[in-house]
């Protein structure tokens, strides 16, 4: 039987990314429904493609007419991404929505025991622990779709019952690996956009300049593997083959390899446990000759202390990192801000803000919003 | 409650680590039975230090009273292997016997469904469609003690049911790795015994250098994991931290990693499915830098293309190709013929044997005979 699919946040890069691999695997899945905001050209042409059931326009003024001669019924409403994550034909929640606007979504889903697949890291980094605990209430699996936590979810398979030594997780480094501090200082965003390997939205890809992206992966995979800090390590691996891995204690490291991708850890989200044959790449190491390994250097990306700390303190501090830097990195786009001043807005935020140590859901978004604005007087 | 264990060839180099990881988990594993030929003093010490119920000792003159005074029973008698192997106080067979010695005595532990840990790769080299299929009729685990065939089972773990694209099993190429042609051709046993990487025998030592380990070790795991030759591909990686992989379908592949140490094997196999928290060393790959891998050379190292042609003919040629080899490196590591001898008496046994194709025990045991005695008459 084909899986039932809803993707939220579908004109995005994942979004588009996992009706490609609907595309090449017609057989094993149809689109139930899909939800953007703006972007409405590439929404259309989804709508005509994939002719889903539901579909959903955030925030927009738009023709009805326009979108709905394709046969799917457009919802309106603030609800309306609850109400497709728990429609009760729907098998899988592909979670796309940039930062935590798909929060509602995600625990409405998790309510209606969903499987969902989840590339919306903001969503585990705000609100982890209630998300991930409800999760368990409801039994309702939470798959990852960023690839690293595809890799190390992979690992573990089978291995639940193994206790892990040390999640190593990698990264790329970014454009500006092998830069000088005072080189780094004066990038521009254009240069931090050319990423060397993975192809992203433009956030993220900031944010992997910025080494926040791997900060934010950090604290996304102590709430999905329910790991320490501690034991969560980053290496920097320019090549991204490697995807990440996983050490026992028994001292063997599982790792899990392939082409950089999104493509192939989506289809392994939506298809799992199994493992369909359509790929997207192959690895040939004869060809590749070396896979090089090295300590990030912290001094020159202070994002990722920044995310280790926020992440060690727990509460409404993920959440606050995490809003901050979206401030920032905007700012940073749109050539307000230097490089740097992304983690010094950052860190003034996280020293400002009234801490919440157990927050509810309510909290963690008032402490967004509040980041957000502070964010932004502070660049002013 | 402790698992009872049989360590058939003691006191050769598997036989000595095994018994290192039961000392550093005795909670968990008690030794039931000791066999070995020769080293009787190692014998003696393993008898006074593990304490096991039986003992035996194979083709020699000793005093029994000398052995018999630490509280093992010495037993007697060419099936004593096959006792040990089959006795219902036994949880583990570990088969560390060099060659085929140890075949009667699999075959009899797999009739009483012992799990086994196999090291003699010999055994499946030579009957591995025997003793496959016997292990799938009486349901007996066979799991390696190769390291690389430790990594490939690693990596399969929840993957069965997911097809294989590809086994990349990794080799460190030995000590001749960067040397010509000419080079090779005149280096001594005593070079090809220094291992980069790792601690082994000598017999499987001088295998290594001559790439027909990793031979044996392909034909091995095409019968352990029943996958065609085709898809079973050798990769160099001098560096011996990743000990194999398995592509699937989808192109993802799974790495298993480790320091190069046989005990990680040993002690997976031995307390599998658990993997247990003593380790035999830690990768730090920021230190390590750089995974290299490379294709090997088969016109330097003919041995593995010999290998693949016998795996691949079946019936008895992987059983006169590993006999042809074992009387080829005794001669060698006797300084009795050249390095490039060894490929050019397997392939002239190869050539001269009269082939059956679906062999009984009995024919395949009488080939080895043949080629070992008309492997010995060419270098004469």
């Amino acid at each position: 039987m084909k899986k039932s699919i809803a993707i939220l946040g579908s004109t995005g890069s994942i979004g588009r990314q996992t009706l490609d691999v609907v595309s090449a695997s017609s057989n094993f899945a149809k689109v139930f429904a899909l939800a953007t905001k703006g972007y409405l050209n590439i929404f259309k042409q989804q709508l005509k493609k994939f002719r889903p059931k539901y579909a959903y326009i955030a925030d927009e003024i738009f023709d009805k007419q326009n979108f709905s001669k394709y046969g799917a019924k457009i919802l309106e409403g603030k609800s309306s991404l609850e109400k497709i994550a728990s429609d009760k034909n729907v098998d899988i929640v592909v979670m796309a929505i940039v930062g935590t606007a798909g929060l509602k979504a995600v625990i409405s889903a998790i309510r209606s025991q969903k499987t969902i697949a989840l590339a919306s890291k903001e969503i585990l980094v705000a609100a982890g622990d209630i998300v991930m605990s409800l999760s368990k209430k409801y039994k309702a699996q939470i798959l990852p779709i960023d690839s690293e936590h595809s890799a190390i979810f992979q690992c573990l398979e089978c291995n639940r019952q193994n206790k892990i030594r040390r999640i190593i997780l990698t990264a790329s480094g970014g454009p500006f690996k092998n830069y000088s501090k005072k080189q780094i200082d004066s990038v521009t965003a254009k240069q931090a956009l050319a990423h060397p390997t993975w192809n992203m939205g433009p956030k993220i890809t900031i944010d992997s300049s910025t080494l926040m992206n791997k900060g934010l992966e950090v604290i996304e995979a102590h709430h999905l593997f329910q790991v320490p800090y501690e034991k969560i390590e980053v290496v920097i691996h320019p090549q991204s083959i490697v995807h990440s891995m996983v050490e026992f204690e028994d001292g063997v490291i599982l790792a899990q390899l392939g082409v950089p991708d999104m493509r192939t850890a989506i289809q392994y989200a939506l298809f799992y446990p199994k493992r369909l044959q359509k790929n997207f790449g192959i690895v040939n190491l004869s060809e590749i000759k070396n896979l090089s390994f090295e300590k990030p250097d912290t001094e020159k990306f202070p994002c990722l202390d920044l995310a280790y700390y926020a992440g060690k303190k727990g509460g409404t501090a993920p959440a606050v990192l995490s809003a901050a830097n979206d401030v920032a990195v905007e700012l940073f786009l749109n050539n307000k801000i230097k490089f740097y001043d992304i983690p010094k807005i950052i860190s003034k935020v996280l020293k400002n803000h009234r801490f919440i140590k157990t927050p509810t859901l309510e909290q963690i978004l008032e402490s967004e919003i509040w980041a957000r604005n502070f964010a932004r007087k502070l660049s002013e």
